[in-house]
């Protein structure tokens, strides 16, 4: 690259745009579908069911402990897919870069996406470069879509979860929202958290191979826990019940959490599984989750109620029962 | 929807941004596969080569005459799965939108992104939204990511394109380009360019129902005719001599470039197909292209040559004959 910062013409469709590609991205993530540099990417798909989802991602910082931006577009569309029950196969990768950018972090940032694709098998097939002007974005955006295939039998939906099917976490609850606020705060923890930041399929296909007794799966993103199962709630017409002593929080997001007022219950995760699974599923599921990397610190943290419908109620370390509802207002923009 | 612009709580993943997804985006894009709002839209494909695509806009102005950025995503994510000779699918819409943006802004784009589509016939199946503070962004930015089948027996790729091959364009060059410049300086021209945005499948269709000598195709959106070219010429190893006195252009279009100082083979167009076709292909192409609305102004505009290698020449009005090179610099930011 000629340049130390993005200019206007990287975006222009032009010269610049063409070194930009063959400089950073295609150097980056090198494969025989993206090689053409056409306006599309072109494969065989064999006849099944397919998976397609997107996410657009204005995490800020872009580098933070565990993670980037460009891990966390990977890791987000892969987990998108897997939670359904797709095997991801293919990724798209678009970039919206604000003017100034260093190149420098550009290629950080690129570098760590074609390392997370590489190591999790998806290669990045087909992209796009916009450029804005200063002032008008805010360093690097970054949107994915993925393709993934559902060749298993499984028949992953919220409509099939039923009172007294268990509700299972693969690990502890909030450590990337906590890793990214307090980043941004500038808070020094004790003992260091990082973003939990990884790709789910591995975990998953563990999970359903083991067991034929999944209902439905989320990865609690934006919300945190608590939002994700009010949708699971209010799209399955059950209500739920958690214990707040089952729930796996880290002491240091516990700490970070009553120092910056947030609750962990409503933090994001970036590398963490919810499964409701049949009753009799839940030991199993519990302990293939705990045989995986992802999944060590799993935990059967409450289970699927014939009432209150569609709400979710949260029984304290106190012994009260009170509603958990979704996220309200906004405490965490740009966490992803 | 009750609040007059967008808060960054409509990104948190919470209850006002279900209340964006319910009252803005599914009244609007309605249908089947996006209605469970799951992470993923889940649909079965058929064996077969497929096509795979993504694009961000960040067209500025959102609006202008003959279209705005959510025609212009749903349009160029169809486009360019369709200059691949594959035929649209499913679409996704990703939103990237700066706090204080007018709720009724995001609402006719939205409505305008739905109408393009359905027209199409190609639904929006998955999507995102993401929120980011005033100033970190510039109103609406719209993602697209689309997947198409190729289920004809043709295989388009430059690296196909033979010398003598015929260079067809399907219309007037430079519409889309002269729209946004000349609304974005309001400069008012005596007869009023509109944006040619438009959706090529159908287009497409007609071309490779007629000819099995269709060797590749691109639509000339940044960079222009020009820059597209060249891009051809180097993946086919081959050169190219154009005449100028053969390539549509709208006399106000040429006005406006010329009181400017643009070129219009280097401006975007939205709504126009470059095919390179063999000799005896030349006539029956252009013919069919006449024959759809959308190429009745197609004209035979040069041909593939030996030699310069991977250069386009330009035979001018005067009879000089000079290389045409592919865009430097950055005279049109933010067209697309």
């Amino acid at each position: 690259m000629k340049h130390d910062r993005i200019l206007l013409a990287h975006g222009s469709g032009g010269k610049l745009s063409q070194q930009l590609v063959q400089d950073i991205f295609l150097k980056a993530f090198d494969n025989e579908l993206l090689a053409p540099l056409n306006d599309q990417a072109v494969f065989s798909l064999a006849a099944s069911r397919h998976a397609f989802t997107t996410d657009s991602f204005v995490v800020k910082p872009i580098f933070f402990p565990g993670g980037d931006i460009g891990k966390l577009a990977v890791c987000g569309t892969i987990n998108d897919l897997a939670v359904g029950g797709a095997e991801p196969l293919y990724l798209s990768a678009s970039f919206i870069i604000e003017e100034g950018t260093a190149v420098e972090d550009l290629r950080q940032v690129v570098e760590s996406m074609a390392r997370t694709a590489k190591d999790a098998g998806v290669p990045i097939v087909t992209g796009d470069t916009k450029v804005v002007e200063r002032g008008k974005g805010d360093g690097i955006f970054i949107n994915t879509a993925g393709i993934g295939v559902i060749s298993n039998g499984h028949n992953l939906s919220p409509l099939t979860i039923r009172p007294g099917d268990a509700i299972i976490v693969s690990g502890a609850m909030g450590d990337h929202g906590i890793t990214i606020m307090a980043h941004r705060d500038g808070l020094q923890m004790d003992v260091p958290v990082e973003s939990d930041c990884a790709p789910l399929h591995g975990l998953v296909k563990v999970v359903l191979a083991e067991s034929n007794g999944v209902r439905a799966m989320r990865d609690p993103t934006r919300g945190g826990l608590a939002t994700t199962l009010n949708e699971l709630a209010a799209s399955g017409g059950s209500g739920m019940l958690i214990r707040e002593d089952d729930i796996p929080i880290r002491d240091a997001v516990r700490g970070a959490c009553e120092i910056m007022g947030f609750d962990p219950l409503y933090l994001a995760n970036e590398g963490k599984l919810i499964a409701i699974v049949s009753p009799d599923s839940a030991q199993p599921v519990l302990a293939a989750m705990k045989s995986h990397p992802l999944g060590r610190d799993a935990a059967v943290i409450g289970k699927v109620m014939e009432a209150p419908k569609g709400k979710v109620l949260l029984e304290t370390s106190l012994g009260v029962t009170r509603i958990l509802d979704m996220l309200a207002g906004e405490q965490f923009p740009r966490i992803c």
